[in-house]
């Protein structure tokens, strides 16, 4: 790198600790944004600290927004009684992508993972406690991993004296997929799950 | 894209618009910064106002510099006869990582392109000119494309009239290479530039 100018090393260090991006990737970006009018890195700019400083966390889901509480707390239209729970706010994005869910979400920020120090403790698990009501729904959306499901398994835990009907997301043979490529795991819980027609 | 907050969009869509991030890979990089420190972004965010801000262009040879001239056509020790002619600075950062070329840089910055709208006088030709010596070794370093090649015969042609030996980089098949696999347009220059062992 020693033909480089010290600010460009200083960005490929940077851009190089993003996930997916490496060094290379990172060097080809740089001498992009050098070739490209300086308009394209100050937007760039400008717009990282902006994420930081304009956005933060709602006081009821903790989800991301821009306002105190987030626009999906707030809306009147949505199911109070049907509550969504994930682990990050980019879960949901993608559960707002498919315009299906009606119901309102809470973000535990993270799953349990013992190996990782992560415990209850460090989870939104009693701003969800304070969220239930009697009758609700609550499904729990964490990722089909091993610290998910473990999760999920807890929270199932702790809800299970409140009146409120658990459920979570449907294990099985993806829409689309081959059954040869499908792994053993996903197809033995799709045997167990399976449902009439 | 309606659940996520303003700048989070804003910055997905500028993100968007560098080479090899596509809409999905900007989404999990904001969600990814996000999730950091606000360091990270704010590291990024001065980092990329920096390049724009401190590099600037050799007087010179038009490399990237944050000192004018640069530091390769200062140094004394490079041979001041041998001159290598390439696109763009990025290649000059890819030949120094070799750390066998002695000589000096001269960059056009692009290469001839008709369909483009890029003439001879979009390229830093005269000052190319004004470099040239007696006696003088130039090695046109354009790439093997089209364009490139017609660059490097187009300037060949340019100094022909100096007294200068002209010579441009050895077309034959990559070192590591498997001859199956090697392109027909590669393998004729490969056979037509063959040489005695």
């Amino acid at each position: 790198m020693h033909s480089l100018p010290i600010s460009a090393i200083k960005l490929v260090d940077t851009l190089s600790k993003l996930p997916g991006i490496g060094r290379k990737t990172a060097q080809r970006l740089v001498f992009h944004l050098l070739s490209e009018k300086a308009s394209l890195s100050y937007d760039l700019s400008d717009a990282l600290r902006a994420i930081k400083t304009d956005i933060i966390n709602c006081e009821i889901c903790h989800g991301i927004t821009e306002e105190n509480p987030c626009s999906i707390c707030c809306d009147g239209k949505r199911d109070h009684n049907l509550l969504c729970v994930v682990e990050s706010p980019y879960d949901v994005f993608v559960l707002e992508k498919l315009n299906s869910f009606k119901g309102r979400y809470h973000i535990l920020g993270g799953v349990l993972s013992p190996l990782d120090g992560i415990g209850p403790d460090d989870l939104n698990l009693s701003s969800l406690l304070d969220r239930i009501e009697e009758g609700m729904e609550v499904i729990i959306a964490t990722n089909p991993s091993v610290e998910g499901e473990t999760t999920a398994l807890y929270i199932g835990k702790i809800l299970s004296e409140a009146n409120v009907s658990i459920s979570k997301l449907a294990r099985g043979v993806p829409v689309g997929s081959d059954l040869e490529y499908v792994d053993d795991a996903t197809l033995i819980r799709a045997m167990e799950g399976r449902v009439s027609i």
